[in-house]
């Protein structure tokens, strides 16, 4: 497609965002549909930019795409802090992996291990390497590994620069909720918005807007806290901290100003954001054993999201079918695709090719259409 | 005094909520001063109406004068019910105090003893017993006492109402912060109400208000968390559960539809209303012994209030000097003794005596003036 496409964007969260912000910053004509832009899973994620952390075998892929995404992160957040005034809310300070048990720090050589297979060097520390360099964490961490090149955003001071990113460069907001997309309309409860093609990224509301996404994208829900230190506690780390504890997944994320992000606990329970009293339980108690400076902390928020997820945990990117694009189905890296997910849209829209590790997220994975 | 007195209320929580009504509705003028009415610790608390369960040697007046306010629970609700046009929030299912350890069900045979020792028999259950009554309760309970005469109120439920009726009796609300009380007039920031008799009702920040209740009020922070029972969920218990759990005091009181609130730690840090990780952490895990299936219900609500507390933890209720009230020291007891507080301040209005039971909460008996 050359000359100016009219695009609309269905939903409004940091991937909706940011490739409304990109695109209309091209020149082309975009409006974003969302009843509520910014206030689901987005503002409830804990940011991190981890695709080493998280690594997985078998899900090499997803690695290749997560590192080209992670690179181009700091000269993104450049880029929105420029458009919008705002600071992008990017953390540099790297992440540490720590474990607890024996177990846990047998995950960890495994990590290690699988990524030393990859070329992919990470520097094993003890228990007393890892407090020096984060002398908050308690005496039950008992290893762990640094990353120094993950990194981690603040969700909210990104999603407020993205808006206004978004509206300086002259999208424009439709407030409403989507119903169902097709070529050329995207259907709202009484109306509809026509244009040119229409892109999907609504997170795990995505699959009852297209038939193609009909059990493509399942919720999977995260419930997560976010902490202050008081004046009288411990001040948080610098790096983002993440274990596994006594097996169990765990992260804190850093904020500015002595926040603290506690996530997250994962349930597959349908379309649920309540916080439920066990999963407060736990990521509590799990943080406890990595900083128990925590108890002093003050509870500021709990919340709960759905990550949108897909069988094989990669998103879902790429034409569903002519003059739809979807860009869904980022899991637990919504805000670490967010780059290479924006870029790879604006290329489809202009005829071109995305980057190679996008391939591996094209919805022609599924076979059918396409 | 007699003819219509011109009264000025300072505190908009349940006592200065239910003075401001019972006053009005006698047919005075009354004006009511608070920044936030109902929004402070009345809007936090529990509502428990627990003489019984809690009462504690040494504290006999207490004892008597919570035993005389229960009693007019049941007829204050009834009119405020009416008054107001609105539920009253009064639950009439009891008590049950449980023990988990050996150590607990010391303690509730020395309660027990104690009790039965000022002819007040309560009736002790076994673990078993315990769970006939109510089938929710974990197998760590080991034994209880039955309170059924010990009620609880909808704090909220009970605030809404007696705005209502306030507003029905034609209380004035004056939206401001009161800084200084004196005979004759309460001052605000940058102005003063003008009145024959000043009431303060100001919990917490009553210290403040008056030279004599400097020193004597100290706040008592008490953190809560409001549950609710999800579909998949047990209910909770229909009775107020309370117990030492490991010599720790926790309560658990259900409101209506599956509510469940869960209270309330005990610091002493002064006006700090933030609510720790660590206060919640000790809280689910004392309900969860007594309660396992809040696992699985809603965190709705978790919040921080301040206990206004006395030397002797009975309140502080009589004349200050000549034009200034006092009815403030409530400790953990605001609810319950409201019916008797407020009769009170309209005994002391008309030159009548109080009843017998409140003398012992007179601020003379701190020497001084009066």
């Amino acid at each position: 497609m050359s000359g100016e496409v009219n695009v609309a964007v269905v939903g409004g969260g940091v991937i909706g965002l940011s490739i409304a912000w990109r695109v209309a910053a091209a020149g082309h004509r975009v409006r974003l549909v969302d009843d509520a832009p910014a206030s689901g899973s987005s503002h409830v994620a804990g940011g991190m930019l981890a695709p080493i952390a998280e690594a997985w075998p078998g899900e090499e892929e997803l690695l290749e795409l997560g590192s080209v995404s992670l690179r181009q992160w700091p000269g993104f957040a450049d880029e929105l802090a420029r458009a919008s005034g705002l600071p992008s809310g990017l953390r540099r300070e790297g992440t540490i992996v720590v474990g607890v048990d024996s177990a846990d720090r047998e995950e960890l050589n495994n990590l290690a291990d699988y990524l030393a297979g990859l070329g992919r060097t990470v520097t094993r520390l003890t228990g007393r390497e890892v407090r020096r360099l984060e002398p908050s964490l308690g005496p039950a961490v008992r290893g762990g590994l640094e990353v120094p090149g993950d990194l981690a955003v603040d969700n909210r001071q990104a999603l407020a620069a993205l808006r206004a990113a978004a509206t300086a460069a002259g999208v424009e907001f439709v407030t409403a909720r989507a119903r169902e997309v097709r070529p050329g309309a995207v259907h709202l409860e009484d109306s509809t918005v026509d244009c040119d093609v229409a892109v999907i990224a609504a997170g795990a509301h995505s699959g009852s807007l297209h038939p193609r996404l009909v059990g493509r994208i399942r919720p999977v829900k995260g419930e997560i806290l976010r902490l202050r230190a008081r004046a009288t506690a411990l001040p948080p780390p610098s790096r983002t901290v993440r274990g596994p504890v006594h097996g169990r997944p765990v992260y804190l994320v850093p904020r500015d100003d002595g926040g603290l992000v506690l996530g997250a606990t994962q349930h597959e329970v349908g379309f649920d954001t309540e916080v439920t009293v066990g999963g407060v339980r736990d990521l509590i108690a799990d943080a406890e054993q990595v900083l128990p400076g925590i108890a002093e902390y003050q509870l500021v928020e709990a919340a709960a999201g759905l990550r949108p997820s897909t069988d094989d945990n990669l998103p879902v990117l790429g034409w569903l079918e002519p003059g739809v694009l979807v860009a869904t189905g980022h899991h637990r890296n919504g805000f670490l695709l967010t780059p290479v997910t924006a870029d790879a849209v604006l290329a489809l829209l202009r005829g071109e090719e995305p980057a190679a590790e996008v391939k591996a997220a094209d919805p022609s994975r599924w076979g059918g259409q396409q």
